[in-house]
């Protein structure tokens, strides 16, 4: 059976090649239950594999053929095989953390080929201090990265002593949630179908990119607004190979939390500051700091009302913030400030817009990566920004997939073509997970942007004084 | 910079779909050099990795673009990423060789993207006994099986203490050979050009299957004859998918030679009893054992004057006898005498066949994996011959890279769409290792034939009294 691809995915699918492979990916540590044998990882991964049928989202890959008239459609695999999609794996001696991250870096540098459904799932023992790794991959064109960790989310409990979770791509995936509604979750649970609505938004933009740049630009051409679509080139905002590098971290959301209380900013806004001390002192050190200050695109939630314009399903509206990351400045209470003011601008400027510009930047903020590279095509020269900076958030309790304990989560995300860089947070348990995906050759050294990270943490806690 | 590919490599090219991946591969076992540290295999992967240059066939990938004219050519790969080529992997525990032989029929599986150079080689570690493992694959339109192996086999050193050796894509990687030529090999060293200019000649072959067909049927049409296309159906010549199961295993060459010397037969008569023996008792398992005798095809070499005929260059052509295996017989000794005066007659045959006739089955028994689906489109309705076994020698004695002492070499074939099962063996240094390829899915419980392999070898001991 074929069915049509909708246009968002199709321009996910023609967007990706060698250079820029389209899919998310997430990073999973799990603590074994009390009791599991020494061959718990292959159990786990043999109950991952012994799924009785899967859903049809893990089932379908792009078709093209004379008899579809040259276009892509979905098709089921009539020879679907498990154990292509779902791996066990090994890490390398000594089973540190780097040698985690570096499998997931080259795990991400490889593309999913057409011909077969367009996700892989390892399951990786091998860590020295025990722990059970899975790395996932999904295409774009299936799902976004928000939905990607949703869809895992989905089949965790809260409930240590629970047994009998299916993995993601089973066909009773989604019975536990009627069960035991996550009220937890900010947006509603796995919000597929509102999502793909607004994003159908997208396919629309991108059918007609000259007047939907010109709708997203008319009133953003003034450089100093926080929607402006200009920034300063960097070693960011080049070319990029299909090569990857993947660095990883999470720190305490109470440590963070106190920074913004006692210097009257949000979460995020510590967050965004984190990051623009860190690329700070790592482009410094590369002697590559330009003098005008970074622009971030940091994809926010829009509100009821706004969402309402975004979308007529009244889905998860996302709009996108240009933000100052206020790089040009030495002293990091001043960053966070001009940071914060940055972003309260930015969604100012959002709820002033038309509903025909909120539906523009809602389509950026949902679909940077078939989107970018069009501004640039309609003559924005210079970078319309610099890096994406996004925050999820996710799960405040402590989550379990069958006894094993969820103890950390991190996203990986799409470099692209002129942006070299992406970091995306997402925050689950107490701790606020960073993600950094880069090309690594556009992007060298990737994971010294932990150590920046970490001691802007600390700096910014001096200068709060906390 | 691009060149135009040949015809025989642009024919495996195009042959190749999800189903019939068609690359060839090759297993190597390592003994760490006395002293080793506890990183050694990393360093083994440092080593490899850290090449100077890249030997140009390491390099090409296929491209196609309208500035070609829709030709397929080779263009070096400007973005070559030795990372994404080399790798450094573990096995899950408990690292026995079961594990290690459902990674390389994994990793067999999975085709090779053209977009990038057609090559992959796993460094891996994890086996409890503490070799190290080498899984290789490289596309057959860039070298065959044999010249696989070869690629490897020279920057190998009989010379324990020797270092400073290159890994096989090293730009150095044939300096060493100059220095010291390795005799042994019964065929000569990387004959790559002489090869292909032998494979051309199925490339011509190729381009007028018809008239090849008719030459190669045309003294072949009769069913009794050792030239004979035509076998009986069985479970081995369906449809296949793309997922592969690899088994190997190696016996002493000294007790098959005595079964041999025992019996008037020559070595590669009882190679191909011991799979006849273990075919009949699996088929026999599975309840799908025909009532005729399975018939193989087996590459044999031809001699100097039938060579002169089959390629210009002298080079090593290589013919193809249809065995008639003997599986409707009970007794070992009888289907070992029986296999022993078909391959006779199979080969006396090809003596007396015209050049043209040789010609063409030399391109049958170099490229089998086009030719054969060729068979079919040309009114053979019944399979041509059951399965492929090809009995390659390898080096006589110890080889070593970099002090690491090379235990056993395996070689990964390729199954075809009628042909689920491959079998391959090579001699290394005292033993015959066989390399069984199949479809996962068309040859259940593949890993059984090795206990069947073994069973036959005591059985043919036993008949011939030694």
């Amino acid at each position: 059976m074929a069915t049509p691809i909708d246009p968002t995915s199709t321009a996910f699918l023609l967007a990706e090649n060698r250079q820029m492979p389209m899919h998310v990916g997430g990073l999973q540590l799990f603590e074994k239950p009390e009791g599991a044998g020494k061959n718990y990882t292959r159990e786990m991964f043999e109950q991952m594999r012994d799924v009785e049928e899967i859903r049809p989202l893990y089932l379908k890959h792009p078709h093209r053929s004379i008899r579809t008239g040259g276009q892509l459609v979905w098709k089921d695999d009539d020879q679907f095989d498990i154990e292509h999609h779902l791996r066990h794996s090994a890490l390398p001696s000594p089973g540190r953390v780097r040698e985690l991250l570096e499998l997931c870096g080259r795990l991400h540098s490889t593309r999913l080929a057409w011909e077969r459904p367009l996700w892989e799932t390892h399951v990786i023992e091998g860590l020295k201090d025990g722990r059970v790794a899975m790395y996932s991959k999904l295409h774009h064109a299936l799902v976004d990265g928000v939905s990607a960790m949703r869809l895992l989310q989905s089949v965790l409990s809260t409930d240590p002593d629970e047994r009998g979770m299916p993995a993601p791509w089973g066909a009773n995936a989604g019975s536990g949630r009627s069960r035991k509604p996550k009220q937890e979750f900010t947006l509603s649970e796995v919000p597929m179908t509102a999502l793909r609505g607004a994003l159908g938004l997208t396919a629309e933009a991108a059918g007609m990119p000259a007047a939907f740049i010109k709708t997203l630009t008319k009133s953003v051409r003034n450089e100093t607004s926080a929607l402006s679509l200009y920034a300063p080139r960097t070693i960011f905002n080049q070319k990029i190979t299909g090569s990857r590098r993947f660095a990883a971290q999470d720190w305490p959301v109470e440590r963070l939390r106190a920074i913004g209380k006692a210097s009257g900013t949000t979460l995020n806004d510590v967050v965004l500051a984190m990051c623009s001390g860190a690329v700070r002192t790592y482009l410094e050190e590369l002697d590559a700091l330009p003098d005008s200050p970074l622009v971030a695109m940091v994809p926010v939630g829009l509100n009821a009302k706004q969402s309402d314009s975004a979308s007529d399903k009244g889905g998860n509206a996302v709009g996108a913030v240009m933000c100052q990351l206020a790089t040009d400045r030495d002293d990091p209470e001043d960053r966070l400030t001009s940071i914060h003011r940055s972003m309260k601008d930015g969604k100012d400027a959002l709820e002033s817009m038309t509903p025909a510009q909120i539906l523009a930047m809602s389509a950026l903020g949902q679909a940077p990566a078939i989107l970018t590279p069009m501004l640039r095509m309609q003559g924005i020269i210079r970078p319309p920004y610099n890096l994406i900076i996004s925050n999820v958030p996710g799960p405040r309790t402590t989550h379990y997939w069958n006894g094993a304990k969820m103890v950390g989560t991190y996203p990986l995300s799409i470099p692209i073509n002129g942006m070299a860089l992406n970091i995306t947070c997402t925050s689950y348990d107490g701790k606020m997970a960073f993600g950094l995906t880069g090309c690594r050759r556009t992007v060298p050294h990737l994971q010294r942007l932990l150590t920046h990270l970490d001691d802007e943490v600390a700096a910014l806690e001096k200068a709060a004084g906390v």
